[in-house]
């Protein structure tokens, strides 16, 4: 796998300190990058793709450490400037090892009739390895819940408002059972708590976590029956550690009463495969699920008026032993000292802890992290030095929430707002076999497209074909603009606190699967014991160029951040977004027209602004046209503008009720933590505006959030003008 | 007056962009100082003093919009670079023109046997002026409440608590009559509202607003009996206009329900001044007041068992028309730009709009700013031009809750939070006759020390002497270091958002009484119709040099934080000052020692954190020491970590329940927004928990503030260390 590996060369560079760079920003790196990207073929079984992936390395365990202590070694010795563990005292969830959770069937008599299985099979070349955590939902209370089973499709907001508004069934005291799929588990779980379920039981379903002539695992890349996906269920909304909201979680922090943790969930929740599924399923009772509900496993054995839940008077017992436990983890922070701003930093982060062996996640974006620090090292050592300072980080615990790097970014909150260029996030490289995703800023948008044509095409057949050629070919914006589609960012992986809390430019690349041809979540072994190295090897990346291709992506927008004179930040890109992003969230709107004129409700501070905002970036790009670039000073308040205008799009009052959400014109969808909302404020809002129990206050707040954004928007503007 | 004026001269500069400057912080200035700080003779009838006190200029008015044109355009003249006029549409409040306020004792049979007066007796010379507003406590809510008359002392917290749990009196559905002094009016209102008043009353008792062997106004200084204090009620805690919190009150702003507006009082609230406080006290009935509480107007007349309110039959009736309303207000902003540094602003702002003619408050003040405009106008005609911008403001609506000011910093978050390097106030310039006060951040110490070194003393008698000597005699700190007094900055004036929202470096002075030998507070004529012109030039500074040496220490803060090569900022300073403050509140809670230990509670981390900063900062000015001047981005790296250290003691969080009160190390006292509270976080969680209901539940909050200060200063420790 180490042909990812990818070096960066100073090229045609002519002092150590990087001044005479070529400048102009639309050709000033081609060479240089030609170079930087080049391929190296790699030694045998190089770290981060073989023996990080051999034992399983939770959050919090022993084995998890012995990695961190590998990777600061190892960075150390490639010969960054500085490589430091970072320790935080964090809530971690684990299944108790005496007493496994599961589910049972349960009849009249209170017998379990069924239990489902405690563990997965384990996939052939693991069987003697010890520390597999079984499936579970992380942060799951206690508990032994028993009653009716209630289905609710992938347990959305609209298919909660749909079993209760259309089918007229409450989950008041059932069980719920969904399938994973299309959102965040986390939002599963909440919206089942807040329609009064008492447990929720999440399985994965062959419509979903089936790809069609694709065998399982070990023969194929499908989830065999018995497997089934881990994850954390909660609800942080960008906080962090659950008991210290705000600040990092060290030694001498005031922790909130484990009952007080934010997010946690209240109700048991436990993760189940199709087999085990199908068995809960059929045992179910009369509940006639709408055609549009009906994945691969039916969920209606019987007809029947209604809900009644009492088929074979069975009901459902869920058996949760897990614990919450304040436990240590270990983020590992390498930096290269920038030769000239040493004070302005660009991050390349993504995590190291696995629920098993995490052969896709994290792993094969962890290669990405170490492979680079291998690189640049190289480089140090013939004298080459960034103008940036450069951030290498191992987070830990991300898949408890997205801990390490939040107990990070609160713990040098103040360094970051003041100092961070980007973040460049390096989870899962690899998500499927056909084409590249990026989602990012929309002030990296023109970089991602300049430096993906300086990449070639991983895909067979494409010689000669540049990334962005096939990803164009593959994946074309035909809606928007005669480009490859670049995504907003939502959340679920690391990027999180520095983009939607700090403000700080963010992006991230991976290789994904043809949207419009597979239907499966994600990759189908997501999060279980079958993410092993050897899927990878056999099934997602035999030549492991399209790993090296990501590592291309991730490791050029990392060098040209750091090292470009001026920074390639692209603020007109970010006006064409507003502009979008607002005409569509005023189209929304629109669903309303007879409200919207009866409260008196208008977009047009919104336009303004925006307009407003598209004069002042052209204005600013023009300014920067002319900039005399033999002036430290002069250069440096322009790379501020561009360094600030994402900070300006903070609010320090966040987003109504989640506090750590301070984007005003991104936020995690508050219905699913994965997707990302543009305008959220507003959307969140207008949604379900139409069932109000108070219309006048509920279009009160929408024109409250108007005006929120309009003035945001205005206020980034007043950023890029001449600063006095 | 304009003998004030002060000249910004170049001195030995050798070239116009300022790179020559002796760079040495402890005498890089003295001759350039010297000369800037040369008095100049005045042109007779210099508008700032005369001119714009000749009428009166309430907030939202005619004649203040008149001024703030007059201001702008004379600013043009004088040669800045940009001078706008800045609106913002807020809620003021006013008198009914129609329905005049007043207070009336009421027979048994309701008629009103005595009334109090509506207008205070206009001072001679100004028979014919219209406008004058009478006295009223701006936002009091319309109303006619009744009942009986208690007297609470000053009105303070432990005024009231002393009432309750001494003197067994409960204030509920009572009218309550305080005295003015000791605390900020609004904070009066707010405990009687939290006691159960249903109204206010706030009267000038002569014990604290009549200097003895002083006549009352036109013959000397003191407070005539008809004179009343003006003011606003308001609890803002930094909001700004009570309808936008959190943002510029621009004309799409959304605008809360004026039910719904911040801070506002319930009940309603009236001043008077103490001949009609003599009628109403002496018709109190028999509430015995402790010995502590007597005024100079004695307010038992009756002796008997408790309070009992009846004597006579008669009861009090406030009668209260006022309007709250949404105006129009005018900042004029004026701004020169930086030659080296653009991005980088120094701001000197002071308020503009008065109660009535605003003699002292704040015009003694503004002409500060308007003469240091006009000599820094002179200076640019010269070829001078400083390092970084000067922003200069002409703030309206002070009076109503420092809202035009609060607004502009809402407005321009974003761009002060990354670029202002500090903000001098300028409200009025003498509020006493016997030395300088200086109210500042801990790292402006040394430069005020400096700075009052090179400027003359005002005082007859002590030619030759400096300002600074002058000052240490008067008013030694003695307890601390052999030095002047400087103290905390509270609230009260203009910079309370630059400071204690955003974390902008700032100070003020002014010249004040001798607070030894000087009982009354502020100046007895504070807020009302005798702040006039001639009472500045009959009594407070005839020869207008105290005014002048005011004006010598803002302006000079101002040249030479804007023209400093290094910025003149000091943290082993704020070192000094975190080391007392947390001694000062570890000694605090000693006073509960046992309750300390039987809740864990220690101060430890806090000492720890402070040490910490004290090594850093200790560290930093070595490495200052050997900064390479002839680098620009070093000399910028190390002025931004300089710019950014009062920046890192902000918590994006705020104090509990104050959002806007985000200084983890100052914010105003939650029980007299006046003064300054150092810690304020564990102050307040500290505040008499002697008595919590829930004591566990009260030291865990101890803790987690301790904590939060801790982190802080961690955190604004790792600022001033190496970037990378």
């Amino acid at each position: 796998m180490c042909r990812l590996l990818i070096s960066f060369r100073p090229g045609r560079r002519k002092t150590q300190l990087g001044e005479q760079a070529v400048l102009n920003f639309k050709i000033r790196y081609k060479k240089q990058l030609t170079q930087a990207l080049r391929p190296h073929e790699c030694h045998s079984n190089c770290p981060p793709c073989r023996k990080f992936t051999r034992l399983p390395h939770l959050a919090g365990t022993e084995q998890n450490l012995k990695y961190a202590e590998e990777i600061m070694k190892e960075w150390r010795d490639f010969g960054l400037d500085s490589v430091e563990m970072v320790p935080y005292d964090i809530l971690l969830s684990y299944p108790n090892k005496s007493q496994p959770n599961y589910i049972s069937i349960v009849d009249h008599s209170g017998k379990e009739v069924f239990n489902t299985s405690l563990a997965e099979p384990v996939p052939q070349g693991y069987e003697d390895v010890s520390n597999i955590v079984p499936p579970y939902s992380a942060y799951s209370p206690k508990g032994h819940p028993e009653g009716d089973l209630v289905y609710v499709n992938y347990g959305r907001t609209e298919d909660f408002l749909q079993l209760e508004r259309e089918m007229n069934i409450s989950v008041t005291g059932k069980i719920v059972i969904v399938r994973y799929g299309k959102i965040f588990r986390g939002n599963k779980v909440k919206n089942a708590m807040s329609a009064g379920a008492k447990g929720v039981i999440m399985f994965s379903d062959p419509a979903d976590y089936w790809a069609t002539g694709v065998k399982p695992y070990p023969d194929g890349w499908n989830l065999p029956g018995g497997g089934a996906q881990r994850g954390n269920v909660l609800n942080l909304n960008g906080a962090g550690d659950p008991l210290t909201p705000g600040y990092p979680a060290k030694e001498y922090t005031y922790r909130l009463n484990p009952e007080e943790g934010v997010g946690l969930p209240k109700i048991p929740v436990h993760p189940i495969g199709f087999h085990d599924a199908t068995h809960l399923l059929k045992n179910m009772g009369g509940q006639i699920p709408p055609n549009n509900w009906k994945g691969a496993l039916n969920v209606s054995y019987k007809t029947g008026p209604g809900f009644t839940g009492d088929f074979k008077s069975q009901k459902v017992r869920m058996n949760i032993y897990s614990n919450n436990q304040v436990s240590r983890i270990y983020n590992v922070i390498g930096k290269i000292r920038g030769a000239l701003e040493p004070d302005r930093y660009v991050i390349l982060g993504g995590h190291r802890d696995a629920w098993v062996f995490g052969g896709i996640d994290p792993m094969s974006g962890a290669a990405v992290v170490h492979e680079t620090v291998r690189s640049a090292g190289k480089l140090l050592k013939r004298g080459w030095r960034p103008r940036r300072t450069v951030v290498f980080a191992s987070w830990d615990a991300e898949e408890f929430g997205l801990l390490g790097s939040t107990e990070w970014a609160e713990d040098n909150a103040r360094l970051l707002q003041e100092r961070a260029v980007a973040y460049i996030n390096a989870d899962s490289a690899i998500e499927g076999m056909y084409t590249l995703r990026v989602d990012c800023t929309p002030s990296l948008h023109t970089l991602v497209y300049d430096l993906t044509k300086q990449i070639s095409s991983p895909e067979d057949g494409e010689e000669g074909v540049s990334l962005y050629e096939s990803w164009h070919k593959r994946d074309n914006w035909t809606n928007d603009r005669d480009a490859p589609r670049i995504s907003k960012l939502g959340s679920g992986s690391d990027f999180e606190a520095y983009f939607i809390r700090l403000g700080i430019a963010a992006g991230r690349a991976r290789y994904t699967k043809n949207k419009k041809t597979e239907r499966y979540s994600s990759y189908p072994v997501y999060h279980s014991v079958y993410e092993t190295f050897e899927i990878v090897e056999r099934f997602y990346d035999p030549t492991f160029r399209r790993l090296r291709a990501v590592a291309q992506v991730r490791g050029g927008l990392i060098f040209l951040l750091a090292d470009s004179q001026v920074l390639p930040l692209d603020a007109n890109e970010y006006a064409d977004s507003l502009r979008k992003y607002a005409d569509s969230i005023a189209h929304l709107a629109q669903t309303h027209a007879e409200l919207m004129k009866t409260y008196n409700v208008s977009f047009e501070s919104l336009f303004s602004a925006v307009k407003n905002f598209t004069n002042a970036a052209k204005d600013f790009h023009e300014r920067l046209q002319t900039l005399d670039k033999e002036d430290p000073l002069q250069v440096r308040i322009m790379n501020d503008q561009l360094m600030y205008l994402e900070r300006a799009f903070i609010d320090p009052l966040g987003l109504p009720g989640r506090p750590f959400y301070r984007h005003v014109i991104f936020a995690p969808s508050s219905h699913n933590k994965y997707a990302g909302e543009s305008f959220p404020g507003i959307y969140d809002a207008l949604f379900d505006i139409e069932n109000s129990a108070d219309p006048d206050k509920a279009w009160r707040e929408v024109k409250r959030q108007i005006s929120i954004a309009a003035f945001t928007v205005h206020a980034a503007a007043m950023t890029l003008t001449p600063p006095a």
